[in-house]
Parts: structure tokens; C-alpha cells; sequence
């Protein structure tokens, strides 16, 4: 039996200095520990990681992080929302987001162009020339082909951008596929709809890309999931893999709860009576917002299997 | 200046004599009487009106709701994920959801074939006879036509249905357009991905649905949103009138919250920023789980809106 | 097993036609259900109540509903804080407190001598004014005797107000005691700090009023809470039972959560490895803003208990 | 204007090295980035610190740190709730809490004789123990006087304990004063009425306390305070700094949300209204769980202060 140890500061810790005494802390930096130690074991252990996120993620610094997980190799599959793919695109075309604050007056940042979203800006000016980059990157596809699967049209959109940070440029790099079920839920909807309007053979083909989703696990690998947030990035990545048998590894990190019966708030343990994560599965849920929990978590897991040899920066 | 009122019970108390003593009470009571109060004014005022919903809230007896609200000529568009499309489906073709508790052993009900969404219960069996049901109707619509925008798909489903219950069935016969832009994401796209293996050109048009989607809503027309939970759900309704000028009503509901940055949370004073709900919208946004104020508020506004003669139950 | 029923609105539905098909929804209306079952037992079943609420509720309307539930039988023991205290005083000599927004400018309320309470108002005249009645009443208290618990010194006060909505008005009429150990963490505080001053042996003791805590409920007797929000006065109605064997019913209300470990957001769950609630106990947790849930639940239980003539309003 | 940054992972990163970079990510972390810095000016500016904790923290490993931080000279008063007081007693005689999971069968447990505050444990001979060492003391305060303040009733106790990850031990060694207004609301209360029905001249003088409270801080001075969770131990330093006009520097982390209108949840924001908070205060509201955010901020300012010279480890 494991007993709560008093913390104390040193000077000079670092993150992992951190994370070890915050295992024996109790409530929810305990369920941290133990999410960081499930991240460690699902790649020592070979398992094939799907990570998820919301759109708000890549409106975050996260966005570069989880660029870099990529290039690290720590991720196998992606699935996230068209949000997120919109402002990865802006990031990568160089658009800048203001910090602003919770308190804002929103009817003088809509005089300003300023779109709010927590304490983060986006200005109307990034919107429209992100539709000025979309439009010739539509023309241009479509001379390829006429029908994409999701996946592969992001997988094209990834290999025109010129960017590190960037995690559908990094995603293509390294043929790790990037889910986005609703493409058109947003701006890129709105630039597919005119597109098609004059060219009327121009599919989005998100049926195809159920095959890719199948086949991109398989039934006898272990499978790992790190969902950050809810909603259908989560679910998509939960249905894929529970086609093929469910998650050997999961790590849920959100700030929704179980009381509505929402996915968003599901846990692991509500996860096993669907099978979607195996009953004897290694899972951990931690409740908290994401930007702050995720880092320090995956900061730490990284120090270990860097110290491990098993990835290298 | 409202002030703080005593709340009495007397006997006989209707829904509407207790939601008039809510709107005195304080805190979130008052903004529950402020939304019932924005569902009324938009009614009386002609807007059209967008409801949106998550999946859960079809798994719980809301579901039926919704299809009376659908009748009643309260609704103009609908907007929800696959869940929910999958699950008003099985309750048409007599499926029954049992209800349990929060504290399941889920490993036992995984054993029995119980898939767990909070406190309610869908067996696997209901899921067999989805699936039984969507293959040979699948089959069917192809020898109709080959390439479906999500919405004529659905109103197709719904015309097949025979449950006043259902929402589907109640938009089909009414032409009141259901949208859901991730179509695939839940046992549906598996269907339809079995299908597409056998019919190569069987196209699901998300894109083509998004002119659907631009063209339910006019500029010059008053619209309202109600927006029940959030995700995929509550951002395509918004996208959708923010395309049209914005919205002139807008009733939130949710138990997610601001600090994540999350469209889930976001209110409507967030929304402003974006042009989303006009400045000077009358919007209300409620925090708490769906079950319990939606059918305080709305029922309310169904019995004021009878009592002065715009809806005929 | 029971199923998920399909709500649905009948013109003139009363408060307990809503709340009958509540319990078949699914998720918090579920849970409200039996939380309204569990009052109605513990009352018709003979149990001693103790009703617990926090400052913010007394600030709201719900303060004339517990009055009224006092004057109706309903509970025999209260638990509160001294902000509840202190502003059911206010509200009974006459003080209105505002209804305003979640989204005031702060800074200009203070300059306006208003101060804010979610999205309700108190002014610092009823402040000023509260602090002119208790200087006399502290000094007429003073004359009859100079050592007071905490519940005979409220019983005092409950016998000074003409206020059939306050509740202390109305638990002093019943003998009903008040128990609110932190009885100096406020202005009430300020003003007996002023008073000692000048009176030394003016002493509130709050080790005696544990005497009468404890001998408030017997063993033998079944035992009921009803804890609406959290803090220090749920935890000492569950302290002041658990001493005398623990609750048999239990209703719980509140925001707040359990991944935190604090006792606001702790379980009737939980509550049971303390032996704080019985193992067979009766008892419901619900999370949602008490200002509807409360109403709601409360108002439905007494149409049930005074059609079988258990109370007489 | 300052933007988002992308995160970046670099090998061995320190904490501060951690912390800069989260004031660029978004949503909570530049919450959390912001609350770091207030700590650090209100210490570099000479304020008076109020720390106030809830008992579940100390429960969990932070008991520790809080008395490092008192011996670091980082804290200048403290309030708590009883339940942090007799668990900080019962660590430093020896007692352990051990680690569990938030799944527990609590029934079983209760068998056992375990008590579960959220993932942690207290056993029921860890109780006893307690009541074992609190008879004698009390007895032996006794003898000294009959009439205690609560805050040098605890200095008392603090004097009696030979552990330096006692927050009462090294609060008692640095002459810091301990309030706990509550002081009956649990076991420590039940002690205290076992002595008073023998003692009946023992006296705890809560109202002389307030004195104390008072005369903790002054007008002219700068104050701050860091309130970790809400509840009483949040109102009560607020309400001691309100009377001397209010604090210059202001740091709230806590799970609770305004929309109920409670004190736990209510924000710096809405404090200006009352001048708890001057206008102009240096202040942050950080939304989550303290055993994460509270060490990830506070070690950060440490190692802030520590290069800066203004504390010595």
C-alpha cells in the first residue's frame, strides 16, 4: 500500500523531480502520476498511440507540442476537429494569435475583428487570408484527383506546408494519418462549398475514410489512446479503435464529468462496459483543464523514455 | 430593478407557477427564466429556429421531446451527431434503453452485454438489430440514387419510420432538415463503409450538405438558436447562421464551462465577438445538466405560447 | 428493470406530472427523481430532518422556502453559515437585494456601494443598516446573560424578527435549533468583536453548542440531511449525525465535484466507507444549482406528502 | 501584445523553465503563469500573505509544503478548517494516509474501518489515536488557563509538535498565527465537549479571536492572499483583510465556478465589488485541482525568489 508523502520544494527540480513527488500527493495529482505512467508504458510497450484533441488545443501553444510528439514518434494516428486544422494551416502560414483575457468586451472585439475564445484572439484578417491560401489549395488538389478521403486531403494539405510546428506538416512527413470526421464544420466547409459549386464532380469522401480509420489499427497490436478533451475527436478515435478489439492503454484528460452522460465526460471505467477499452486495460481519467495537465504529464513521460533510449529528440 | 423574491409553494402549483417564482430567485433560476423567456420571444417573433443536440440526450427520454417540439412547429432545423441519429432509429423500431445507476460495475456489464452512457443502458443486441435494420435500407436508397448530402440521406431514414416519438420521422414529414456534418462517426459509418466496400461510387456529399446548410437560413430572416450541450452540434448551428448574419436569439445550455476555451463552453457573450449572435441578441445561457432545465424551461414556454394561441398541442 | 420514457409536454402539466416523468429521462432528472423519493420517505417514515444551506441560498429566494418548510413540519434541525445568518436578518428588518448579471463591471458596483453575489446584489446601506440592529440587540442579549451557544444566541434573534418568511423567525416559533459554528466569520463577527471590547466576559461558546448538537438527534431514531451546496454546514449536520450513528436517508445537492477531495463534493458514496450514512441507507446525490433543483424536487415531494395527509399547508 | 507560443519539450527542463512556457500556451496555463507572478511581487513587495487551505489539502502531501512555506517566511497567517488541523496532528505523531482510487467499494471499506476523502484514506485507528493525544493536552492547556482564543489555542498545540512538515509546528516556531473559526466542526469539537462536560468554565473564545483577526493585519500595509479551495477558510481570510481595506495582491485556485453564487466559486473579479480587492489589485483566479496547480506555481515562484535572493532554502 502506497501512503501521501509530504512535498517539499528543492531548488533546481525539474519536471520530473516534479511528477514524482506529485504521485503521492493525493486526488487529482495522483491520477496524473498515473496517467504519465500509463503514456510511458503504452510506448515501451510498442502499442500504437492514437492521440486526440479540440480545436481549442491547436488555437493553444499545444499545437507546436503536439507537432513535436509526432516528430518524436510518440504518435501513430491523429484525430482531431476541422478547427483545429484550420488554425494549424494559419499557424503554419505565419497568423498570430493575441492572449487576451476571460473578461473581455465582446461587442467592442467584434468592432475590432477580434474572435474570442477563452482568453485567446483570433482576428478576422487570419480568416480571410486563410480562405486566400484554401481556394488556389482546392484548384489545385483537384487537378490530382476529384474524390479524397479525409484523411488523404489532409495528408496533401500537410505536404504544402513548410513548418516544424506545424502537426499536419509533421503528421505528412511521416504517413501518420490525421482523422477529421466533419471537415466541414467551419471555414474549410465553407471553401469546399464554393469550390463544388462550380465543380460539381469535387467529393469529400468521408465514407472511404472509415476504411482508413479500420485499417489503421489492427486487431492484434496493442492499441493506446490520449484524448484531450471531448467531443468527436475522442469518440472517433474510442470507435476506431474499438472495431478493432478496444485500447490496451487510455488516457482520458478533460475538465467535462460523467454527471450529463456525455462522451465528453465518459471515463475509462465507463469505457470498459463497451468494450471500447479492454477490462483488464491500463487506464487512468484526469479531470483538469488541458494546457496546464498535458505538458506536465507528457513532459515527464518523454524525460523517462529519452533517459530509456527509446526516443530521442 | 428586479429584486430577490421569497419562493412560496402553494398547492397545485403548475410548471409555469413555479418557473414565474424561479425567474425572482437567484442565480441560476434567473437565467433559466431569461432563456424560457428568449424561447417565447423568438417564437412569437417568427424567427427560425435551430435546435441542436448531443447524442446522449437521444439515449435519454428527451428524445421523445424533441420529436413533439418538431410537431408543435417549434422547430426549423436540427442539428446533432450520429449517436443521436443512431439511437432515435433503435427507439422507433422498439428498442428499449434500461435505466441504472452511475455506480455499474462496468466489467460485469460488459460481460452482459451492456454498453453504459452515464445512468442508462444500450445492450449490444440493440446494436445487432441496427445493424440489420441500416444494411438492407442502405441497399435500398442506392437503387434510389448513388450520392446523398447528409440531410436528404437522413430525411430518406425518416420517411422509413412509423414513431411519432421519433424525431426523424416527425422532421421528414414536417421537411424540417437534420444535419449531421460527421456522419460516420458511430456504427452508421461502419454500415456505410460496408456498403461503399461492395459500391464504389456510393457517396455520402458532406460537402453538397453544407449548401443545404447555407441555404436553410436566409440574412434577412430573424433566427434563433437553441443550442442543448455542445461540440460537433452546437458549432455546425452556429457556423451555419453566422454565415447568415448572425443570430438575433440564442439559448445556451450546458454543463461545460468558459475556462477551457472550449466551443462547448463558450457563451453567448463569447459568441458576440464572432458575430455569432448579433450584439444587441437577446441570448441567455444556462449552466446545468439538459434533462432537468430543458423541460422546465420549454414546457414553460409551450404553455405560454399556447395560452396566447401560437401553438395548438 | 425500468426504461427510458419519452417525455412529453400536456398542456396544464403540474409541478409533480413534470417531476413523474423526470424519473424515467435519463441522467440528473434520474437522479432528481429519486432525491424527491428519498425526502418523501424520510418524512413519511418518521425521521428526524436536518436541513443544510449555504449563505448564497439565503441571499436568493429559496430563504422564504425554508422558512416555509420549517413552518410546515419539514425540518427539525438547520445547519448554515453566518452570511445565511446575517442576511436573513437583513431581508426580515426590510433590505432588497438586487437581481444584476454574472457579467457586471465590478469596479463600478463598488463605486456604486454594491456588492455582488453571482448575479445578485446586496447594497452596503443593508450592511450599515444590519450593523445598527445588532449593536442593540447584542447589548439587550447581554442583559439577560453573558454566555451564550451559538443556537440559544440565534434562538434569541429568531424570537426578535416578524418575519413569517425568515427562517429564523420561524425555528424559533418551532424550537427548531440553528446551529452555525462559524458564527464570527462576518459582520456578525465584527459587531460581537466590537461588544467584547467593552464587555469581556461577553463569550460565545461554541463547545457548548456541540453539547447541544449532539444531544439534537438520539441513536434510535432514524435520521434524515437534506445538504443543499457544501462547505462547513453540510459537513457539521453529517459530523452531528455520524456522532449518533449516521443518517438512513440522505439527499445531496450541489456544484460541486468529487475528483478534488473535498467534502463539498463528496458523495452520499463516500459518505457510507464513514459510516456517515448508513450502509443500507436511502440516498441521492444530485449535481446542479440548487436554486432550480431544490424547487423542483422539494415542491413535488410535498404535493405527494400533503395528498396523503402528512403535511397541511 | 503577447501571442501564443508553441510548447516545446527540451531535456531536462526545469520547473521555471516549465512554467515560462505555459504563460504562452493559453487558458489556464497563462492563468496559472499570471497567479506565479502575483505571488512573486506580492512577496518581493513586502505584503502581508494570507494562506488559507481546506482540509482535504491537508490531507494530501501539500500539509508539508504549507510548512515549508511558512518556514520559508512565505506565509504570514493561515486559515484553515478543523479537519486540516487534526489531520496535521495526526501526520505529525505518526499517522499515514493511504493512497486508494476514487472506484472504491465503500461499503467494504466502511468494514475496514476506512474512511475515503476522494482517492486517499483515513483510517478509524488513526481517529482514535487522535482522541488518545487530544484528552491530555487538553487537560494540560487547562491548567495553564481556562479561556482560549482558537488561534493561540493552536499556537498551543503547534508547541507540542516535533515535526517540521507540521504546518501548526513550524507556524507555532515563526510566531504565525493559525485561524480556524470552526473549530468544533469535527473531532477536535467532540474533544473539547467531552472536556467543557467536566470543565464547565473552559472556554473557547471564538469572538476574542476575531480581535486577533483584526489586529493580524493593518490598513496602511499591502496584503495579499493566496486561497486555495473556498469554503470558510477562503471567506475568513477575506473578510479579516476586507476589514483593514482590502488586499493589493490576490490569488484564487479552486474547482468551484461563479454560476451558483457561491463564495468558493466567487472570482477576484467579483471580489472588487465588495473592495475585499482593491480596484487596482495584482490578481488571478486559476481554475482546477490545487494538488496540480498550487506546487506547479508556488515552486516556480520559489525558484524565482530564491535566484532573486529574497529566500533561502
Amino acid at each position: 500500500m502506497e501512503y501521501v508523502k509530504d512535498l517539499a520544494w528543492k531548488p533546481g527540480m525539474t519536471v520530473p523531480d516534479l511528477m514524482d513527488q506529485l504521485g503521492s500527493v493525493g486526488f487529482q495529482s495522483v491520477e496524473l502520476a498515473r496517467a504519465k505512467d500509463v503514456i510511458v508504458r503504452m510506448k515501451k510497450e510498442g502499442a500504437k498511440i492514437v492521440l486526440t484533441f479540440t480545436s481549442n488545443m491547436v488555437t493553444s501553444g499545444l499545437r507546436g507540442f503536439f507537432a513535436q510528439l509526432i516528430q518524436l514518434g510518440m504518435v501513430d494516428i491523429v484525430c482531431t476537429t476541422v478547427g483545429g486544422i484550420e488554425e494549424d494551416i494559419m499557424r503554419a502560414k505565419g497568423e498570430q494569435f493575441p492572449i487576451a483575457t476571460y473578461q473581455s468586451d465582446d461587442i467592442s472585439l467584434h468592432e475590432q475583428g477580434m474572435n474570442r475564445i477563452g482568453n485567446l484572439l483570433i482576428s478576422n484578417e487570419s480568416y480571410v487570408r486563410f480562405e486566400s491560401i484554401m481556394a488556389p489549395l482546392l484548384a489545385e488538389l483537384y487537378t490530382k484527383k476529384n474524390r479524397y478521403p479525409v484523411s488523404e486531403f489532409l495528408a496533401e494539405i500537410g505536404r504544402t506546408l513548410q513548418d516544424d510546428h506545424s502537426f499536419l506538416c509533421q503528421a505528412a512527413k511521416r504517413h501518420i494519418p490525421v482523422f477529421c470526421p466533419a471537415i466541414t464544420d467551419g471555414a474549410m466547409g465553407f471553401q469546399m462549398f464554393m469550390f463544388q459549386q462550380k465543380h460539381n464532380d469535387f467529393i469529400i469522401d468521408v465514407v472511404k475514410d472509415f476504411a482508413n480509420l479500420v485499417s489503421a489499427t489492427y486487431h492484434d497490436e496493442k492499441k493506446g489512446i490520449i484524448a484531450l478533451g471531448g467531443g468527436l475527436a475522442k469518440h472517433h478515435a474510442i470507435f476506431g479503435t474499438l472495431i478493432n478489439g478496444g485500447c490496451d492503454y487510455s488516457v482520458y484528460m478533460t475538465t467535462a464529468r460523467v454527471e450529463s452522460g456525455s462522451m465528453s465526460g465518459a471515463t475509462t471505467q465507463e469505457a470498459k462496459s463497451w468494450g471500447k477499452i479492454k477490462d483488464q486495460a491500463d487506464a487512468a481519467t484526469v479531470i483538469g483543464d488541458v494546457t496546464i495537465l498535458f505538458p506536465l504529464a507528457m513532459i515527464a513521460a518523454l524525460e523517462e523514455l529519452h533517459r530509456d533510449g527509446i526516443i530521442t529528440p
